[in-house]
């Protein structure tokens, strides 16, 4: 009786479902590090790409190059509206007002713009490169990881009949919720969701954070779900925008300073501190030191990184990078019950869990949860399939005005960059004596 | 853009959900029983009152003696449609056309009503009591069960939010799906949805319904879901309609035979089994023995009873009960290997598959699945409480022309009736040796 005609006909009418619909679909620390580098590096130029890490995954089998465009197409002809920009003008962030200032959000209305781009088949993998100037592409990291993401999950959806769908998302919410009641017995836990690089979609990432927030924050004297790394949902649901910075700064800076001597490139991972300082007085004064080794970054950092907020564990078993950095604070004569400790790397709740119970009253322990947050799908597809598996996708920058980047990491298994220049970089920075550690995601 | 503003104010309108919305809603026994009971006994009048067994769940606490009356008052209101009319004139019911005859199914269209009723609160109980023709009482057991059960649901729905409600059934669904794979592993199995009366609620009985289709039916040379007992559901989704008759004939038979000798009362359950063969003639030829005891049922029986297609165990250990048919039937000259054995008493995905393998290639075993399919949220309650967890409801014939009726079963816990006349009965049909099994659903 009561058809609602025109959404029938629109439902079956449009040309693209697009993925990415807002430019604040990103995570929030990409706006603060677009920022840093429109202020600090305007002229910059480098070129980053799209690798899929989990190489069994066949990923040009099941995406088509050309939807892959489209959705890219449909993200470079967005514009930041009205609202959104008056929003990161007004809002507060991290307890600051003004955190962008009015010259870069005029900017980023009236000239920010993403880069161009390739799109090619390689041995059953797309090869997704971009080039240009730094502001240009650095944005299209998060987007573009999305959209790979959300494409794959959108294949595998269509072999599924209605039922099917329904058995799948039953199983993925029942998952979601048993991981939740597991977080409500932890009181005083923190966490955030950083699951939009490689989450199943943005839907399904808005559903975890509304979960989440419902699930975790019902006592007001114990907010446990402090907010989430993407900024459209923080925006649209009244959540905390969560983040800081990550290694595009110091690998772009690394491979800058290499055109001189291995002292420049050595101390370029400090320049990174001394500038991010600069740049936010003394706001988000999160360090990550895993860029090119977290022991040999702590051990020759300048005294002014024991003052920062804390730290952020990223390729390192956080166990232990966290007893690392106690005490080495202990050392430099800070307390770091006063501290912030930020694991990021394939958490779940489990571990969760366990990293809050061992540093509770060491040093304030946050998780950064991701792909196990918003992707988690493992054994529920209805006829026993791994294609909802999320695959370990990273978007690197490959080179900075003509000179290859490398990152090493605490993983050497996450090593990135030409073998010679790794070879250099670990000559310079040193090679960490870890083993490597299977990657999940 | 595309409100449907229709649609939204008719959504806010309504002044009744109701919960029976088509006569067929209700087990198709039911139906071949008021065929049977027009024709055999058209004036004799009954009484019967439902009751809950689950005496722990104060009934009246949570539903409103109004809010039941308005849902039964709907149902008084309903007649049969032409094209459900049309349906069961016209289709194939345990592969026999015209099982209902022309002159029943005018009078179905025609003159058939429901009876009077009354319903008051008791000792934190409902107390709803029927009274009529036989004709008039006997369809008030199933529409008024699954009423008092789904507006208990509604009651427990209402305290939940939104996302509760979501956990909720991500839950039930992830159980079920759960069953439905342990299902899939067992070939050859046969069952049916007995689950209508103790439903959570229409809505989830269809789901439920056509989960178990399309998961248990994908290889036509293995059809394991053969139908429903729903006959609305069976006319809806083209599936077969089951069942055949319940202990409601032989209690009545027996409370008007009691007037007489222990000799008439004690042969009146074989008048049940004569009187049927000549309502249906060759078909739906499947015998209830366990209304005074399916021991002295089995020992006492005519030879003819040998010759019927099967048995229905509905309070003995099936597993136990299908090996005394089969010994019985080997006894009587039959093959059991013809024979059909039906379980429907408290089954679940586990038990069913174990009964399969048991009697695989001794009989033609099948699983009337009832509560535990359509009502099983055991540990779904988003806050663990366990206000959807299923009561033992059911509708007893209590009088039958003022005679009182007696039900004795083989298990002691579900003896029904006044002591005196549950000694007599007793002392007439033998009491069974059996020890009292708990009563889940």
């Amino acid at each position: 009786m009561n058809v609602n005609f025109a959404e029938r006909a629109h439902n079956h009418n449009f040309k693209l479902d697009p993925i990415v619909r807002s430019l604040l679909d990103t995570d929030f620390y990409k706006l603060l590090m677009l920022q840093f580098i429109w202020k600090n590096f305007p002229a910059v130029h480098v070129t980053s790409e799209i690798r899929n890490r989990t190489t069994k995954v066949r990923l040009a089998e099941r995406i088509s190059a050309s939807a892959l465009r489209d959705q890219m197409e449909h993200v470079r002809e967005l514009h930041y509206r009205k609202s959104e920009l008056v929003w990161l003008a007004g809002n507060t962030f991290y307890g600051t007002r003004q955190i962008f200032e009015p010259a870069f959000l005029d900017w980023l209305e009236n000239h920010h713009r993403l880069s161009e781009y390739e799109v090619h088949e390689q041995d059953g993998q797309l090869a997704i490169h971009f080039s240009g100037l730094w502001t240009e592409v650095t944005m299209w990291e998060v987007y573009s990881l999305a959209i790979v993401s959300e494409l794959k999950t959108r294949a595998a959806l269509a072999e599924l009949n209605e039922l099917e769908l329904d058995v799948l998302y039953a199983r993925a919410k029942t998952r979601l919720w048993d991981k939740i009641e597991l977080l409500r017995k932890v009181p005083g836990l923190r966490l955030s969701d950083f699951g939009t690089r490689r989450r199943h979609s943005f839907l399904w990432q808005e559903y975890c954070v509304q979960a989440l927030a419902a699930g975790l924050n019902s006592n007001p004297e114990d907010v446990r779900m402090r907010g989430t790394s993407n900024t459209a949902l923080a925006y649209k649901h009244n959540l905390e925008a969560i983040g800081t910075n990550a290694h595009e700064l110091p690998m772009v800076m690394a491979a800058l300073a290499s055109r001189g001597s291995d002292e420049e490139l050595r101390h370029s991972q400090y320049r990174v501190l001394e500038l991010w300082q600069r740049s936010y007085g003394g706001e988000l004064l999160i360090m990550l030191p895993d860029t090119f080794g977290t022991t040999q970054f702590l051990d020759g950092a300048p005294q002014f990184a024991a003052r920062w907020t804390g730290e952020r564990v990223d390729s390192k078993d956080p166990f232990v990078a966290g007893d690392e950095y106690i005490g080495w604070l202990m050392k430099r004569g800070e307390d770091p019950r006063g501290k912030r400790l930020i694991a990021s790397d394939g958490l779940d709740a489990d571990v969760i869990a366990r990293l809050h119970e061992y540093f509770n009253r060491r040093i304030r322990f946050s998780a950064g949860w991701g792909t196990l947050l918003t992707n988690d799908f493992r054994g529920c597809h209805p006829r026993g399939e791994n294609s909802f598996e999320p695959v370990s996708l990273v978007c690197k920058i490959t080179s900075a005005d003509g000179v290859s980047a490398v990152k090493l990491s605490d993983n050497p298994g996450k090593a990135f960059g030409p073998v010679e220049l790794v070879e250099r970089y670990r000559r310079v920075f040193g090679s960490p004596a870890l083993e490597e550690t299977p990657i999940l995601v």
